[in-house]
């Protein structure tokens, strides 16, 4: 076993802590100004596009792009550390280094399953980080948990598919800058349960799609939107169904393992960052004559953390590990696992943060309360926790018992 | 003993469970659109005049004041579970009903220690419902959790003392009838610990007053508001002084009692309020075949919230009792034991009902999520659990070893 | 409401913790020194008739009986109080006071449904606390968590019934004066599921009836002994049925409310001697240079530890309450739910305790170890947590959903 | 990253494996059968001198030992997933292998400080297997959590010094085979600290020296014995304090970090033994109609069980990889921290079993409750849990708050 980073992501590392500390963390204050200012939760703040320019400057752009010709070309094993660290400022670093959900799992679809027009009207303006796009797949009438139950309808008509139905937690579709959506939907209803689903190619002006609202998380507004989209009638030309007709969830199910590994890296980060907070309150406050840090129970929690932070870490770098040897279906338990780990410990830790802040924790003062908002949702979005667990307990089943 | 309700509070009961299923949960919506229209988070949405006005009509008004010349003249005990029934609608039904935080504290303190003047010119209309108020206390710089830490200066300059400081967590400042502050701050330093406090009531619109901005809830602006308040040399007459100087810390103990008890029943409340909401949505969503409901993991989640509900119902309702048999002091532990129980108990099962709804838990299609942020500062107010587990801790150890 | 003890539940509680005081605890270490020189578990200690002798002598005798014709005549309400205080020193104090499991349960079910040669043979001696008695319910081959599951036949044959099968956890049974066996078998395996079974009453010393061994429980051979019963061909004459054949699962309810009220009352008591000996240990001992009990972690422990009894004392009262005003079937759900709370809470009181005492906690020094082998017992007889909470869930579900 | 095993540890793995199927697991009842007839807790079961036989000769022997002079030779990365391999089976499968604690961890000392005499007359029996020893470091009479309380006087007089005090917790010190002491004690109260302290070597028939009692854990008396153990007058010779005077204190540093492995490393064994029981159960036994695996709850509790043990191995691999390469004061907080995370995982998941189990989790059909038993006692011994939490927080609180 060896639990070192490799040479090329130690390097990053160093270089994206510097960038951190010297750009990102210094932003977060004039962001909030910007933002403020403009009284719109979508606004497109300036100092987002000048730690754009100042991280692309740096290298530190396309990271996750596990092709070089795209990016930085390195293992899930290599990113998921930079993903965490992104993840300790989780509203600007990613966007800053253009490697923000869902764009980086639409930039690998279209790498993947794109058609060479896909690529250039697409997949190049998203590199550079020029638009940004949404993937539309849950739906609110039914429960998402089970990916068989989704009800949009794509019929074929002549050399086109008619969408229609209604999708939301859309994220990402009300960024001002978005400007293409892949969206799910069923193309045959009466095929075997993983050929009924297709994925196509839509963009965000097409007649019949109307953004109806966007969904606050909690209270926030996200600046890049959680919207419910309507769909009536939308004609898809055929050459843009993704992948062929009835590879939905094939296509579903190859995306999901990267970006479990990239939300989980950075729900480490917010615990990273959250412990942080942590450890300079208690330090910093008094009550009953000594710092916070000082009672034995605070102390127990900062403990408590960081044990639980190093396991989760762990677990998720073994998954990224598995994703590369054995691949994205012989790290699926390992994947459901950190889906269920990761954001559960991360809530954890950030609210006992938010405890040690008083009133300030759950403000705007600090980033906790919108982290934990933001980390509540992953509990539930690409299928809950309950849905991961049931895999887990399957698989544990057939292995044990001889089933 | 006798679990019973009293023959008075099982009428009250009956009759604002009824106004709760005629008037206020149909509001709900209604309340919900006039405050988006609006776009002012702090909007007098007119249907909660009209609410007020029904509540008036059928005498569900003033519940909760324990004078008879002023209100219903119950007993905690019975008042109890009144605001329990309240809380289920929590944004809605306290104030309709005239029985929100900090006003009901305040209207008690003023009828308590205010002056004929105090209570023509501020308890008249806050009773009318014309007026609201707030309490500030809480500051930013200091661990609130330890009161002797506050640092307002009330300085004696003639017939006036002169405040500065610098306030937060006053809420109800925000609120648009908003007219009234009661303000703790220490009037002598040097005085012994639990004498160096006084309250001072501040009309709002008082010279050197200035509402500095209001602090979101994870992300709420709540209509009431909780505002930052800074006092720069504000000049409040003697006879604003609530009863005497040095009398501040007294004061704040006798509102406490009942204020908790409000602030614990109304938690019960929601946690009712999302366990019914849990069980519906369990009951009429599928996956994997059947209802949700006929999962026993969920099942589980929904047997464990009744358990939980009914104990620390039972404890809050005990503490009622033991104010109303033994007064404040005797029932110190109950009180502080309900702080921690109650809220960190609703907040649990607010959760479980979030993640039965998967997305729609956490924007405001339910009242989960609000529900959820408004609980989790009562983790905070008053004290965090902390303070609270440390009193009962030193009772306990005091009784048990001889200490 | 009113939270406080009738007054003769005042007077018999003061008389029997002056009895814990002068007696029980002082005999604790005596009774454990003349167990330790038998070398045989199951000894009879003499300490415990010189207890009985006592406790009868101070009319502290026979006090869970219902009916003043056989003992104090108490309600569930009164009786539960006696019972929590008698936990505190569960191995000594219930058998001195003849309250003991399942002695009672088995007076109570010979006082309702016994024949008058029943009453004069066993009910009398039992009554005297001369002879011990224990019932034979679960079965090693099924799972006891659902009743119909019992395999044990009881075949008619002219004017008796022939048993046959296997019985364990047969409590008591291995008490040097245990004499009978009340016995729950099936008489029809095709009458409605509710209808199956009968209990019948078997003199331990009955042709074919052999206790196979003694049950160990974490290590502790208990005293009165958990029996696995081997029953071949034991020929039980038709007046020996119980309240009729096929009345088996009706006794069965009949008899658990009552007892479950006891076992979770004991269980408090048990917390409340583990949080006893916790704050003693705490104040005592030092680490770090000053006693444990000022470390903020252990005065967590402590706070929460007296929040959980207090809530769960509360909710077993009101099942207690709820039995005496409309009865076992009105309470059920409550009494499902203190089967579910407070074992649970009391294991994780004395958990707590174990990790204040170090390795004394887990040895025979202090009765920390053996209460909470005792209590996780508890958690898996009459039916484990998970079927309880099935219970509440479905009334849930029903209550709510309009199910 | 690279979280495959070595090859030299993936083919010891394989071996050990096949050598738990063909000899230890067969021999569990076999063992409890000569046990249970001996009448002896303490008695020399046959079964185990020849399962010795079997491992020695088969090279599965002394595999701890880091120094292939003595043993197989392996780093701690390599040599603790056999240690965790062993704790399946805890009773049997480390002593057969030679590689039960304390004599891995005295054996390291001699091996380490010992003189020649040393070596010859301990290290030499004890690495064949033909002797045990035991360590006495803890003492009943102050808290242990804290290194510095230790009592036992250790006075020189002339070429010897003079034991006195008392021990408890010595175990292994009743088993039939044991013959020498590694001794704590305090050669020099004055002295700084951590000099204070010296070790010395004992032989348990050396005048002076009592076994007062074996100390029961719950109710076991495991085999090897935890003994109370007296020294009266007891005169060492100089010759064997082991590394010098005043080395008490380092020596006892250098031996826990791989017993923190090894122990953390059984704990996860433990723990896959306890998965492995409760799949089984769950898959065979029924309630309501159905397999009680096909239950979501208890799946639940299968698949977060699955998720801790991964995450509590990876944590403890990751410490015995620092050990390797940084050392054992480079890896001190990962030890620190999995001396908290694994024993408190295991002991969830063996509860989990045991409610699983039913009635049989807590007798001795399933080695459930005695693993339970033992792992709870981990949490106690080398200084409990919240000893090991404090140094975690201190440790980030410096690196955190710039303290």
């Amino acid at each position: 076993m060896d639990f070192g980073y490799s040479e090329r992501c130690e390097e990053l590392r160093t270089r994206l802590l510097a960038f951190m500390d010297s750009h990102i963390y210094p932003a977060e204050a004039v962001y909030a100004q910007q933002m403020r200012e403009s009284g719109d939760p979508h606004f497109d703040a300036p100092v987002v596009a000048e730690l754009k320019a100042e991280a692309k400057s740096q290298g530190l752009w396309n990271l996750f792009h596990p092709d070089d010709r795209y990016g930085a070309g390195l293992t899930n094993a290599e990113y998921a550390p930079l993903a965490e660290i992104m993840g300790r400022s989780p509203v600007l670093a990613p966007e800053a280094c253009n490697c923000s959900a869902p764009d980086t799992g639409n930039m690998e679809v279209f790498t993947q399953f794109g058609s060479e027009e896909h690529k250039k009207r697409w997949l190049a303006p998203l590199l550079e980080g020029t638009i940004r796009s949404a993937f539309a797949m849950t739906e609110p009438a039914v429960a998402s948990s089970d990916a068989t139950n989704i009800e949009m309808t794509m019929l074929a008509d002549g050399d086109h598919f008619v969408l229609n139905g209604r999708k939301w937690w859309t994220s990402n579709a009300l960024h001002p800058n978005c400007r293409v959506l892949i969206v799910m939907g069923k193309t045959d209803p009466e095929a075997s349960t993983h050929s009924q689903q297709s994925m196509m190619v839509v963009p965000i002006d097409a007649p019949g799609v109307t953004v109806v609202r966007g969904l606050p998380v909690f209270g926030y507004q996200d600046r890049e939107g959680h919207a419910e989209i309507l769909f009536e009638d939308v004609r898809v030309p055929r050459e843009d169904v993704l992948a062929g007709v009835g590879k939905g969830f094939m296509i579903a199910q190859a995306r999901l393992g990267p970006g479990r590994i990239h939300h989980c890296m950075r729900a480490i980060g917010m615990a990273e960052r959250a412990l942080d907070l942590m450890c300079v309150r208690a330090s910093t406050r008094s009550a009953f004559g000594k710092p916070i840090a000082a009672q034995s129970n605070i102390a127990d929690w900062i403990a408590e953390s960081r044990i639980d932070i190093e396991m989760a870490r762990l677990l998720t770098m073994k998954a990224a590990w598995l994703m590369d040897t054995v691949g994205n279906k012989g790290a699926r338990i390992e994947i459901a696992a950190i889906k269920v780990a990761a954001p559960a410990m991360a809530l954890r830790i950030i609210d006992r943060a938010i405890q040690v802040h008083g009133g300030a924790g759950v403000s705007d003062d600090f980033p906790l309360a919108q982290m934990y908002a933001h980390l509540r949702t992953l509990r539930l979005a690409d299928g809950p926790d309950e849905v991961h667990k049931r895999t887990i307990a399957r698989y544990e089943l057939g292995a044990h018992a001889g089933g």
